[in-house]
């Protein structure tokens, strides 16, 4: 299909289709004459991902480019391209990210002391995971952020939030060995964790407007 | 206390302070003389929780200046209070988000399905919530997403991510009301939402390299 029929099929102008190509996001089209490029179903898919991350999971285009670099990285084992895709998409990891930032040099005793917490928390769940990997280190950060603001106690929480995380993570990985052809079992895993930390958050926000009109309707606050 | 001791008890730089009082975020010190002003432990309480909403919430200081202005409300309800502040820290809701935009003028039949799912769900659940908040809305525009995407399928977790998101706002209401002086409990939950958000990102990741080594570890992709 020409440029025009795969912005109309995604619903994403002409321009920004080639600033994608030019930002490397979208492999160029097919060329079948000097000035006009031919796309396929493979070019609608990456647009439509591409989308998916941007806008629903807010992500960077930078970031996205890495994303897909993990995606398209050749005869690796699913879990290690998963990995190398989830390690891309930590809200708040990599550059701009203030998660765990020790720029100013001084060592961090909030930092050491959450990085700690996190390592007990995931030898107490058993986890086989790394405990110095970006999403280790951002969960170390969210903890420090904490004690910084003196709710130090909130991190008693952990435990519930782990076993909800699981809870969720069997959701995620039950729909995708049911549901996804080996194919797209990549792209199926990069959108439904950004998408569903997207859909996690406003269910949350559901929850509590739920819980605090038992709790909390007749409480006033600064009288 | 001086502009400079606010500046090394909090970390943050003395322009920086003077950007967040021009910006309406932070009340001004009190002018002890012409040319200096005074700030107090206020100030630094509500400092640190400026800064936990941008470095780990990520909301961008127009977003903070809407959820600082309910947390100030004089006179709600505690209940109220939450709602508007929770409506204004949904992820991707408000100028800039995309999540469930409509703005090209045109009906979306994906967004209109997706309300449907959503207005199904609170009814499942059984939540006292109203089915069109920014929450709500979020939610919605995040499963049209995944519609748009061709992964419709994976509206399939939203009752285990709803479980889930039910136990998680039972253990943040627990900590509300074990730990949380009344004077504290906006700004308390204000931290608690955005910070958790990040830390249930995080875990949900960790969890899923956790499932993926079991799961994955011997499946190759792209041979």
């Amino acid at each position: 299909m020409r440029i025009g029929e795969l912005s109309r099929r995604t619903g994403v102008p002409v321009p920004t289709i080639k600033y994608y190509v030019r930002e490397g996001l979208l492999p160029a089209g097919e060329l079948t004459s000097p000035n006009q490029a031919s796309y396929g179903v493979a070019h609608e898919r990456r647009l439509r991902l591409i989308r998916a991350l941007l806008d629903v999971g807010g992500l960077s285009v930078a970031a996205i480019r890495e994303v897909l670099s993990a995606v398209d990285a050749p005869g690796e084992s699913v879990h290690k391209v998963l990995g190398a895709a989830a390690d891309r998409m930590v809200p708040g990891y990599g550059p701009g990210g203030t998660g765990a930032d020790e720029s100013e040099g001084e060592p961090d005793a909030e930092l050491e002391a959450a990085r700690e917490d996190v390592r007990e928390l995931i030898a107490r769940r058993g986890w086989d995971v790394d405990d110095r990997c970006p999403a280790a280190e951002a969960l170390a950060g969210a903890v420090a952020a904490l004690d910084r603001v003196g709710q130090s106690g909130y991190a008693e929480v952990l435990d519930a939030f782990a076993e909800a995380a699981e809870k969720v993570a069997q959701a995620d990985i039950a729909y995708v060995k049911r549901r996804v052809a080996l194919d797209d079992l990549v792209e199926s895993v990069v959108i439904g964790t950004v998408v569903g930390d997207a859909m996690f958050a406003a269910l949350r926000r559901l929850a509590h407007v739920d819980a605090s009109a038992r709790e909390f309707a007749h409480i006033r606050t600064h009288d």
